[in-house]
Order: structure tokens, then sequence, then C-alpha cells
């Protein structure tokens, strides 16, 4: 697969600087070599540009001049654009339109003609699969299920009765959505199960990584808005709604009931209390803990700095006595208020 | 499915207030409407009652009055209540029973007859399966495993060789149970495996959430109690014991040999280190580090509190040097001490 | 299976002490009966020494007369040496060579003749399988991808297409290798998708546990080089390389393009942002937050110290202002020096 870069501006805009090559391939900026396309995004590795045999650099307008003397393409965003030109190199593989004779369809699904679904499945009673679907191999869909169009479900992949998923959304292999929530009451002496008898409800072009899981809701159920994406390993429990086109990076907690705004972005490992609120666009750091609602959008942190054990040691164990030091501060405070009024009536 | 509040009460306990109505539906007290009934166990949610049009409310005594003008059913635990009636409405699916044909089943084991197999289940030799558990597709149970009755697995679910499982189990999909502990020691160049040779053997009444791990242990076996609960993404390693009735939720981690012990709750993404005694009834805050033995049962914490980055920024850098500053207060106290004797020698 | 003391130590070295017997089965010092070996490799259980009822004890050469009277193998590292033995006592199960007829290979695979796959696989077109692999059931393996000999795959695990795996790599259940790591660009107004374009490139005799995840690259690769082992839960997201002989515990996260050092252990729970780099021989305390790159080889921390909740509610609260309380210090410091300069004028 080899695309002039006139082609390329043609399909994606931008504007092509120097002579129209052939290109063979993408690659970063520091392994990239001849026929290879790359890309300038930050400032900061614009010394790599010197050294790059790349034969062509998509760079921004600003930029333009300093990567002069070779073919560019110049673009707005360059890290946008040569996404936007991965995907013409590598195209998403479509559906094989059929159903595996190893894979079992329930009574009264019904699977669209063009999907793929492949050895290994099994798809409940009452589910309906969509069009272009791929189902890979040991996907377990339960009864009641909606698929939309486009759906892509990676192998070992586990839906639920009843939940309801949209078009162009792709969830990654060991998944599960719909699982129970841990929803418990005490009952004098043992946990009483709460029935957990919502579902999962998830929008347009969302994609969700590997190993997570999404629990059903409790009476009400739990919704993922459209053009969500959430990375591996994250646990979102029940009742949780996720606002559209918020991003959630892996290891990620959101506890029962949370309510996320749209277009935040939320960094590995952070964790959110339950029944809490937080506002659109809000970015919280990484390992975070997100202990109360946010009303405020604005950048959030919570952890304690990297230190060497022998630092950590002799600083973190104060922590445990911090109210009786700003006690003693304030104490020494007054005290030396009171010579200095004292010293001050001498003069 | 319908009942009469008095089929409720009847069955359930508590006391009908008002007229005996047919209930169609369960739901929030902010989000019923007629013909469901709702229940008020948070006096902080009271507000939502006069506006509910939920047909009839489960309230506590103390609420008995402040409710009335519907139908109630006064119950000392509205929220239990309310958890028993929704198993009235929403009963566990039972089995079906059989063994689909393209299930696996190993020699000389044996699957109760009430038991139900599906598709793409894979049993080894030399295993015991009760009556009227229900293992659902892609689910593999290795060679001389014993399961209890009543036991669901959910799809995808792997409990590995020897394995024991009591009755009334539940195993939330993608879940592994009995893959190896970490156990490597350092052979001069390498590590070095060591065989991890327990099992892991769960007691009656367990529900464990979905990609959830436990480790089979090394030598001495892994242990959860009778009536525990676990929920998404724990990760529980060699040789833990968790007591009876405790509740552990989504993301915790739990190191090896660590004991957990009855009537514990652990809060989201918390961990412990390994080889410490945790004491019954001892309550652990979400996020929590547990870095050792907690002997006596009390709620404990550890985290940085939640602030914008800005905030973080400049107050966190100060705990890499705190030590410094206690040294500081201290030296400064001593100053100030010695300035207050002369003062008061003066006067 | 038994051995006699003498037939290990010509086995594995080490020197034996006292009678000659035979030995049935392995245990740890406080459970070990007539007939086991134990080992004793922590001085400070010594004192369950002279408790055990183990019939032979394997002890390192100082401790050798404190354990005189009863059957000895006295050896260097005894944790190390009783692994060993146990190895003989729990030998790891072979394949048995055969394609089930319910797996299902894709067209240009091989796999080698002495491999095992189970009933429930799935394997790729145009993949190579080795010698002596054991696939077990619901292994899902893509196109294109390289297994080398003596592989072992757990069920339910997931290997994406193209990735490249060495020889005696074990892979526990649930895991997934392969997935696409989370790359997005902003445009305007939703994510964009960018093509995860690398593999996953794993060397011989790595060890990972269940239900972990690791990501393909975009572009480059992920590397996971000879040695490795990884627990349970762990995410490793795309381009992350992990030098040889370094050991991850579970829950550990590690953000895309961080390089970690050869020769590092990983505390649970440990966190890295991403583009960081981390030296050979660092060691990373469980539930550190690791900000930043390490190049000095040392063990790090970062954790708020486990308090109850009472002292964490008086104590975390002064973390939020922390700055101010420095600024204070400062103050009275200077006001304290000049109250000292006047007193010290006067005399």
């Amino acid at each position: 697969m080899s695309y002039l870069l006139s082609y390329i501006v043609a399909k994606l805009g931008g504007e092509l600087v120097g002579p129209d090559i052939t290109i063979e391939r993408l690659a970063p900026l520091d392994a990239a070599g001849p026929g290879a396309l790359t890309f300038l995004a930050n400032p900061k590795y614009r010394k790599q540009l010197d050294g790059t045999a790349a034969s062509a650099v998509i760079v921004s307008p600003d930029m333009a001049e300093a990567a002069a003397g070779r073919s560019l393409i110049v673009a707005r965003d360059p890290y946008l654009y040569f996404a936007q030109v991965a995907t013409l190199f590598h195209p998403t593989p479509v559906a094989v339109p059929g159903i595996h004779p190893r894979a079992v369809v329930g009574e009264d699904s019904r699977v669209g003609g063009s999907s793929e679904v492949r050895e290994g499945v099994s798809i409940g009673r009452n589910t309906v699969i969509g069009e272009r679907c791929r189902l890979l191999p040991g996907v377990v869909v339960g009864d009641d299920v909606v698929l939309g169009d486009d759906v892509v479900l990676h192998p070992n992949v586990t839906i639920y009765a009843g939940c309801r998923i949209g078009s162009r959304v792709t969830v990654h292999a060991g998944t599960v959505i719909g699982s129970d929530g841990f929803g418990l009451a005490w009952a004098k002496d043992h946990w009483f199960k709460i029935p957990q008898t919502g579902v999962v409800v998830i929008g347009d072009d969302v994609e969700i990584g590997a190993n997570t899981t999404i629990d059903r809701g409790a009476m009400a159920d739990t919704v993922i808005a459209n053009g969500v994406k959430i990375d591996n390993l994250v646990q979102i429990a029940h009742n949780v709604h996720i606002g559209e086109h918020t991003a959630i990076a892996g290891c990620v907690g959101i506890a029962g009931s949370t309510h996320i705004g749209a277009y935040c972005t939320v960094g590995g490992a952070a964790m959110f209390v339950g029944h809490i609120e937080i506002a659109d666009r809000t970015h919280i750091g990484g390992g975070t803990l997100v202990s109360k609602s946010i009303r405020k959008p604005d950048n959030y942190a919570s952890s304690y700095p990297l230190s060497t054990m022998k630092d950590w040691l002799s600083n973190a164990v104060h922590l445990r006595h911090l109210d009786d030091y700003v006690e003693r501060l304030k104490k020494i405070e007054r005290e030396v208020g009171a010579l200095r009024n004292s010293e001050e009536d001498k003069e």
C-alpha cells in the first residue's frame, strides 16, 4: 500500500510543499527512513527534524520554514493529520459476512446479513445484531441484547442480557458489560443481594479497552454516552453515567451512581467514590482519588510525591502528627506576637 | 408480574398502612410513577417523598407519619425490605437442566442431573458439579474441581484444577480462580518459579464480580470464607484468607498471605501489602494503602486529599521537606522558650 | 511421588546431614508433619524450628548447628532450594499432542506436532505455534502470530494478530495481549482514533498472570524482554518496554511509552505515568505513583501513611494549606531572629 503525497492532500486537506513523492510507510521522527512519512507535532522534538531520514514530514504552518528542504504537508494539527493518514495505510478490517457453523444463535435473534459471527460465539435469545458487525471467537452475548451497526466485539467479550449498544462501538478482548452491580444490604448476620435490574446502555462511537468491566444498574441503567473512550482494566460500577466524549485511561475505578460530565479526561488509576458529580470539561490527574463532587472544571490531582524510600520514611511519618504541628505553629505565632508587643512596649 | 401489597407483607413481614393496591414495578424515589413501589431509607431524601408519584412507599416507623397519605409498608429497614421485594419481582433465573452437545465433559466427571451446562463449556476430568448449577457459555473448569449446588458461573469464567467451591456461589464473567500465585525466588541471574501447589477454597454464599482474579496458594490454600462478597477487578494473591461476610469493593488488591478478618468492609481500590493481619470488623476507606497489620477494628484511611493541580503543586512539594520543617519548628519553639524566659527574668 | 534425601542432593546439590530418609511431601515450617521436608529461610522463623514435626529441613550453613538433631539439607539459599525441590514433586504438566476436533486452525497456520490444542481454541491464519505448546480451552490466537516452543496459554487467553511470543512463556487465564493502545487525537468535537499499527513482542522465559492486559504499540512495538515476570491485573500500555528479568506485582499500571529497566522490582498497585525512563535495578514500593523518570537505582515510595479515619480527618486537611504553614514558619523564624538580635543588642 503506497500513496502519493498529492493523493493524501486531496483526500485529507493540508498543503503540499516540495516534490510530490510516493509514501510507502509511516514512522516516528526518530525511526523514519526513506519512503516514510513522519510528523512533528511537539516543538520540543524539533531538533530531531534535522536528523530524520524521512522522505516527507507533516508540520504545522509555523514549522514549515524550519522544515524546508524536503517534501512537507503543512497542516494545522500535524498529530491529528498523521492519525488520519495512518488510517489510510491501516484500514480497519471489514466484516466477512456469515455465521460460523460453530457459533450458536438463540431463538428469535436476528443477525444482520453483512455481519460476521465467528466460531465459538454464543448469542442468546431475542437479541438483535446490526449490519457489518464483527463478533470474534469466544464472544458471548446474552438474551435481549441490541447491538447497532459496525460493532466489533473482540475475543472473549461478554455482554449480559438486556444491554443496549449503539453503532460503531468497539469492545476489546475480555471486557464484561452488564455484570451485576455490587449492591448489598446488611441483614442482621449476612449480606442480602439487591437485584440489579437495570442494564448498561452504550451510545455510538464508543471504544472500550480490554478486560474492562461495566456493571448493569440497579433499577435504573448505567449509561455511557456517545463518543466516550475507555481504556483497559477500568471498573465502572452500577448506575454510573459517563458524559459524551469523555476519555478514561487505564486502571480507573468509578464507584456506584457517580456521574462524570462530558469532555472530561481521566488519568490512569484515578478512583472516584460513589454518588458524586463531576462537571463537564474536568481533567483528573493520574492516581487521583476523587473523594467529592467537582463543580468547577479545572485540573485536579491528589498524590503523595515520589520519593526515595529513605526520604519517604523520614518525611511521611510526620503526616500522622500534622495537626499537632499546626497547633504548635499557631501557639508559637501567638507567643512571638506577645514577645514582639512587649518588646515594642519597652521601646 | 405484579403483587398486592398485602401479599408482599404476608410474605416478607412489615405493616401495611393505607389501601391495599397492586404493585407493578419498583423504582427509585425520584423516578417512581403510578403503579410503582419505592422506598425511603435515608432521611436526607425525605424531601423527595412529597414529590414522588409512587403508588406506595416502604418507610421506617419514624417516617410513617411524614409519609402518610399514600399506601405504605412500614418496615424496620426499608432498604433491605426493598431489596427483598426486588427479589420477588426479579427472581434469579433457574437452571435449564442438560449438557449442551457442544460442551465437553472430561472422563470421570459428574454433573448433577438438574444442572445446566451450556455450549462452549469445558469441564476437565474427575470434576464434580452439584445440582441446579448454571455453567454459561465459555466457562472452563479444570480437573479435580468440586462445585457445590446452585453455583452460577457466568460466561468465560476459568476455574483451575483442584479448586473447591461451595454452594450458592455466583462468579461473574471473565473471573479467574486458581491461577498460579506470584511466587519467585531469585537464582543468581534469573527468577526461579516456585510451584504453586495449593488451591483456592471458596465457602458457601459467596459472590465474586467480573474479571477478578484469585490465585491458588503455594503449598497451603487461598481461602474465601462463607458469605464473602467480592466486586469486579479485585486481585487476591496466594495464601490470602478472607473471613466470613467480609465485603470487598472493586479494584482492591490483596498481596500474598494477608489474612483479612470477618465482617470487614474494604472500599474500592484499597491495597493491602502481604503477610499482614486485619482484625474482624475493620473498615478500610477507598484508596487506602494498608501497609501493616490492624489489630484494633476501626475505620482506616490513607490518601492525599483532592486538590486542584495548582494547589497540589504549591502544597505537595513541601512533603519532601516535612522532616526539615518539623525540626525548624522544634528549634523555634526552643528559641521562643529561651526568649520568654529571658523576658520573664527581666520582669 | 517420594524421594530419598540423597536423591534430592544428588540432583540439586547441597549437603545432606543426618539420616537419609524418604520424603513424601513438602510443607511450610508450621504445618509440616512426619514424612515432610520443610525449609528455614528467614531467621525470624527460627523459633518454629524447634516445634516442627517435619522429618527434614533445608537450612543455610549458619543455621545447621541450631537445626541439628534431624535430617538436614544444608544449602546456601534454602528458599530457592525448596522451590527447586517443589518442582521435583510437582512437575509442570506436559503437552498431550494433538488438535482437538473442536478447535479451529486457520489457513496457512502451522502447529508443532508435539503441541496440544484443546477444544474451543481458535487459531487464525498464517500463525506459527512451536513444539510442546499447550493451548487450553477458549484460547484465541489471531492471524500472523508466532509462538515459540513450550508456550502455555491458559483458558480464555486472547493473543491479537501479529504478536510474537518467545519460548517457555506462560500466560495465565483471561489475559489479553495485543489489544489496541489508547491512542486518541482530539478532532474539534470528537476523539479520532490513532491506528495502533505495532505489535507486542515477548521474549523467552516470561510468565504473565491472569486478566492482565498488554497493548500493541502505535507504529513501534510494545516489548517485554526475556525473563520478565508479570502478575495479575497488570496494565501495560502501548510502546512500553520492560527490561530483562524485571518482576511486576499485581494491579500495576504502566502508561504509554514508558521504559522500565532490567532487574527492577515493582510492588503491587504502583502506577507509572507515560513517557518516562526507569533505571535498571530500581525498586518501586507498593502503591507508588511514579510521576517522573528515575535515573538513580534505589528504593522508591509515595504513599500517605495508614491512619484511623479520625486521625486522617484531623491531619490530612492541613495538606491543603501546607504552603501557607511553611510561609508562616519562615516568617516566624525571621521574627524570632529579629527578637533575638534585639535581645542581644541590649545585653
